[in-house]
């Protein structure tokens, strides 16, 4: 593959060549912990100058993928991405395991609202109001989602304010009396981050988000939660839980 | 948000604007059949001009995100992604239902080569041959898939040959003796398209794909097939089957 000096879309030759080489970290085709092929190695087979791939494996450090070492080399980098489970009542804290000792979660914004004409729908709200709450979460001070969340506004009086004494959604609606719940659906899909998702959860311009939408029920079916989290994905894989 | 003229790293403003909008559309606030905002209001709103708008809009339009109406505006289109169902024995085709009509599977090579070390591992391929087989399946023409799957070689003699009088992986196995198998692992991905599958699947470059691998086994759990299934995120979301 020769690239262009700036091709027809606007996308700089750098970051094809760094999307190149991340989708091959990405497929295991260079595995963690090998050697990168040298700058020079690099520029001939892209067909570009040393700069034009100094500034493509730079992007590739910065998300983390892959590690200079003094005097010898740049590696891919080993564990970088956090595996998050889906299963029926799997919460992001178990799925971090060791790490969720340095894991924080904090609210960014909540407010009462009237619901969206969708959400009050799947939350059988009729006329009352509901809760929004959007909240970041972080391992090791680096953001790995961002929810927005959807409660019947009456479900849980003071959740918001339980959220933020508690630092965990499951223990803040435990305090308010809601014991269990369970995943109904779950819905996947992948884009550009938006401009806000790129501010708050501190990616590059362009970068790649899993949105997975979750609809929680109480174990009587009665509709908990409707909940948007985006995940950075250089930084979370998503792993299905067959259920069994 | 005012958008500058060329962001820092090299992203044009017209797609920014397109992905702003992508996310509007894929979050719900935009829902579908509703009117976007006129190219001036969307003009006045990023700080741009009409032309900048102009193309952001092409570029959903290409992606059939929206639909221009003649002297009426450009609205969200409807129904314009696929939902692909992840469980134990969901096949592709049956997540298909009425569009499974217009669908086709092709294959685009196939060959059999020793497998890398981490494939040969999850397969128990001990010194055994792999088969690799790539195929693209497309609805109406349009790639909605590129899969990698890998066999040990010896497991369904023919099986490439079989999928191709077929036009099935499901029927091609069954074809060989293998009257059923289940999902034991599947974990998901997002990331950039490298340029071999915008090629493959005709996206845009800079097009984002989710890839899924899974693993299926044969029920008394002995390793079957090991594939990495790359969909274009603006043709497809997942939906995972909580297995009830």
């Amino acid at each position: 593959m020769v690239m262009h000096n700036r091709s027809q879309s606007g996308y700089s030759t750098w970051r094809l060549i760094a999307d190149e080489l991340r989708g091959e970290i990405v497929d295991g085709g260079l595995s963690p912990g090998t050697r990168l092929p040298s700058e020079s190695q690099l520029a001939s087979r892209f067909g570009v100058n040393r700069n034009t791939v100094r500034h493509a494996v730079a992007a590739l450090a910065a998300d983390d993928l892959v590690v200079a070492r003094r005097g010898s080399g740049t590696y891919v980098a080993e564990h970088t991405v956090l595996v998050h489970r889906i299963g029926l009542r799997t919460r992001l804290s178990d799925s971090l395991g060791e790490r969720a000792k340095g894991a924080s979660a904090r609210l960014l914004e909540s407010e009462i609202v009237p619901a969206p004409a969708a959400i009050a729908t799947r939350l059988d709200l009729d006329d009352r109001l509901a809760l929004r709450m959007k909240i970041v979460r972080t391992v090791d001070g680096r953001p790995i989602s961002l929810s927005t969340s959807w409660f019947d506004a009456d479900r849980v009086p003071g959740l918001a304010d339980r959220f933020v004494a508690a630092g965990s959604l499951t223990r803040a609606l435990r305090d308010g009396g809601v014991e269990d719940y369970v995943r109904g659906a779950t819905t996947i899909a992948a884009r550009h981050a938006t401009t806000s998702e790129v501010a708050e959860l501190e990616l590059l311009e362009g970068a790649v988000v899993l949105a997975v939408e979750g609809f929680d029920v109480l174990p009587d079916g009665t509709p908990l939660q409707l909940g948007i989290t985006r995940f950075p994905a250089d930084r979370v894989e998503l792993d299905v839980d067959p259920g069994r």
